[in-house]
């Protein structure tokens, strides 16, 4: 491993977050909080290690491979837990392992919380906790390559471990133009969110706190009452705006490219819409009893699917009361996730198409054992390397997935809780289904627990193999 | 397809299927039971088809691999549809969509079953159901095969279909010798189970019932208690033989052979003894509590350990009252399963074996891009057909997995009722948790979901694909 490349890299990562503090600091100079100060301290003391750690430029900044992934999971470790700490400096979440779960949820952009009363903390703190949000669903290293020195080629190696979903697409960000064009896209819709949301009635803060979660497809909200209390025009502003940013961002820059045609033909997106059709439809049919007007019905199921496909975890009602067809349908959808090249987590639709595709593909060829067919996407053929990775990946998500329940079982919560949680962390969603519903909170588990969704968190948000990477001996050898 | 030679394997079913018909008519005779009359007349309807579907040979005895495929999967669905006319004829399962599932669950060795009260049933029903299991352990094409004749090359296209487990290992019945060889093991272990269980003063009847369960590793009791109210020294015997029934043939194939050596290094054999061990240990120490005695509570955890990871099914306490941990390890067992080249079913040993090295060899080509490292079993490198084939089948098992659940959630049970109600079903188990626990029974959900488990039981005892490609239009072309 390229030690002094790591530690130059993570410094420029203390770096980033020092700036970003800068933020709450000034919410709190807007709202007079006192927690500010603690902010302001905090923020010196990132800055204060980062230029000591950028101060001398590593001679050779080639990153292989390994590093990459190594850098890109040990990037997310340290700005996670350097931002907790804010946490613990205040008084609001004085437990370590309890600070560290809501930042990394934070930055995952799962918005899972170990609180359960939100509005008891300061501003400052409810902005530093959305502002996770939008900062992680971009991703944090896509920013910092911008403004450091790497070797031509390296980027990729550490791109490559922080974006999500598997690169069919030709159009996941590779080189820097695209990443400042990206980053353009996802800013232009936030602000325009924010914009609407006060249009229509809401106070700045949450509008604010409300778009970043949406941007990121995070899900913190900043009432104990999440969503509900938003008028039904809020809330349907809040529903397109999370399915537009669980649209693959590809699709955007096809737009802006003039190729609507291409935009619109793409195959994940059109999927997509199909399953976020159907499950509305069907869920609001079966809610329908619950509700007292069909538009009623309707809108929450389609907040509570855009939110839930998404990854974003927002909610305006308790889907846990829910008949079991429609809780079952929201659990299928927590795994199915958002497009790649997204903001969103879970599987990704485009694995899941290009899962579906092996299946036919398999039965085909015990049809016709001599036919030779290719699985194919938007009419490219799909090459070997990607359909390995798409199986591996699912291979080792189903394992994580199953050993992490497993561990969750130990503190006695019933299936459908340590199941849907495990659910809710490794597919950076929010909330799952029973004592982690809606009305819930993860606060309840043990600190192992709460450590094994930290994992699951992060393991979800870098795509499984650059954590666990970091577990194999081999990767912390110096380099030859 | 070829037509011909489809019904002339249909038929041969049916002969057979008339020809064990005449066991449970025996055990009428012993009991002097009405209910031997209707089987009986059933057995003679099978006969008559079959002997009339048999008369005229076909020509052409050649079965391409989608024939032997669809064969496989329509032998045991014709199979499965007249085994359950005796029971409604004799009025002990009037509904056609309980007796069906019965069953099938029956002759895939599932042993989940839609009574609340066994005991009702006639003797003669009683030991069909049990037999159904013996039957359907070592599977019915396999007998067959050695009594018809199909052009040589051709078996292996029938016989791929029915044997479980993917063929990493060379010893897997292949030609006509080695199923032989595996049929007189399978006898023997089942004669000596009968014979030690009645020298621990079990009652004939009894003994011959459960010794069929634990060889095709089914798990239909005959009384309503399950096993609960055999002596310790009984339990103790059926812990053990389940566990022999889970061990892959060809250990017991190279014992005979002398080769003791490379039997006891198979390594899904020890991995299997290993999950086993580390399984019993945790679940013993988790449930001390709830027993009076150290070597109660290894009684319980071995007897569940070995019924479950089997895919038997027997119980002797409702597991369903343990706590959350070994309740979720027990669901972990099912999933992974007895060895491959066993009766049981679920993933198999050997399958999660290459799956998790899958894993590491993805970890490992990360940090070392450019070596090139093979996955090996044995000692074996495992060929690139069967990695793909494995993977494909995990996805499959997972997509029928989630879609089965879902259908199952119209009907409004817990999300742990139908997650595990599937996986018992899907992995030829038997009870699972919640209200299909060892203490509830299957009875409560709609024929839909009746329906589904059908096809999940029979899926998984057929590994999946035969069934599926049933649906695929191209099947049912006639052979140009």
């Amino acid at each position: 491993m390229n030690f002094p490349m790591i530690r130059y890299v993570l410094s420029w990562v203390l770096k980033v977050e020092g700036a970003i503090l800068a933020l709450p600091c000034l919410t709190a100079v807007i709202y007079g909080e006192r927690e500010g100060l603690w902010y302001l301290f905090w923020m010196a003391v990132c800055l204060a290690l980062g230029f000591a750690g950028t101060f001398r430029k590593p001679e050779n900044t080639e990153i292989y491979q390994k590093d990459g992934f190594a850098a890109a999971a040990l990037s997310w470790i340290v700005m996670s837990v350097f931002g907790a700490v804010p946490f613990m400096l205040t008084g609001e979440i004085p437990s370590f392992i309890d600070a560290l779960f809501e930042i990394v949820s934070g930055f995952t952009t799962t918005g899972s919380s170990i609180l359960s009363d939100v509005e008891a903390l300061s501003h400052t703190s409810l902005f530093w906790r959305s502002f996770s949000h939008w900062i992680g669903g971009m991703g944090v290293l896509v920013f910092i390559l911008m403004l450091i020195p790497v070797k031509n080629g390296s980027q990729m190696n550490l791109m490559r471990a922080e974006s999500p979903g598997p690169s069919v697409s030709k159009f996941v960000p590779r080189v820097r133009n695209t990443a400042i064009l990206l980053y353009k896209i996802y800013i232009m819709m936030t602000v325009l969110q924010i914009v609407l949301l006060m249009l229509a009635g809401m106070q700045c803060f949450d509008a604010l706190c409300i778009s970043f979660g949406s941007a990121g497809t995070g899900g913190f909200s900043v009432l104990n009452s999440g969503c509900a209390t938003y008028t039904p025009l809020q809330q349907w502003i809040i529903t397109v705006f999370v399915f537009l940013f669980g649209v693959n961002f590809s699709f955007y820059y096809l737009i802006l490219c003039k190729k609507a045609g291409a935009a619109f033909g793409m195959q994940e997106v059109r999927a997509y819409v199909l399953i976020i059709a159907v499950s509305v439809a069907v869920i609001t049919w079966n809610i329908s009893g619950m509700y007292s007007s069909f538009s009623e019905s309707l809108r929450e199921s389609a907040f509570q699917v855009g939110s839930i496909i998404t990854t974003t975890g927002y909610a305006t009602t308790d889907f846990n009361l829910w008949p079991e067809l429609s809780k079952y349908i929201l659990v299928m959808l927590m795994f199915t996730g958002a497009c790649a090249g997204s903001t969103g987590g879970g599987i990704k639709v485009s694995r899941i198409l290009i899962l579906l595709r092996t299946i036919r593909k398999e039965l085909q060829s015990i049809a016709h054992p001599r036919s030779v067919s290719k699985i194919k996407m938007d009419g490219h053929p799909v090459d070997h390397e990607t359909l390995r990775s798409i199986n591996v990946f699912f291979i080792t998500y189903a394992v994580i997935f199953a050993v992490s329940v497993l561990i969750l079982s130990i503190d006695e919560f019933p299936f459908e809780t340590n199941f849907t949680a495990v659910a809710a962390t490794l597919n950076n969603i929010g909330p799952g289904l029973g004592d982690v519903g809606p009305m819930g909170n993860f606060g309840i588990y043990s600190p192992l627990s709460k450590a094994v969704m930290v994992f699951d968190m992060l393991a979800g948000r870098l795509e499984l193999f650059p954590l666990l990477l970091l577990f194999c001996p081999s990767t912390w050898k110096k380099r030859g």
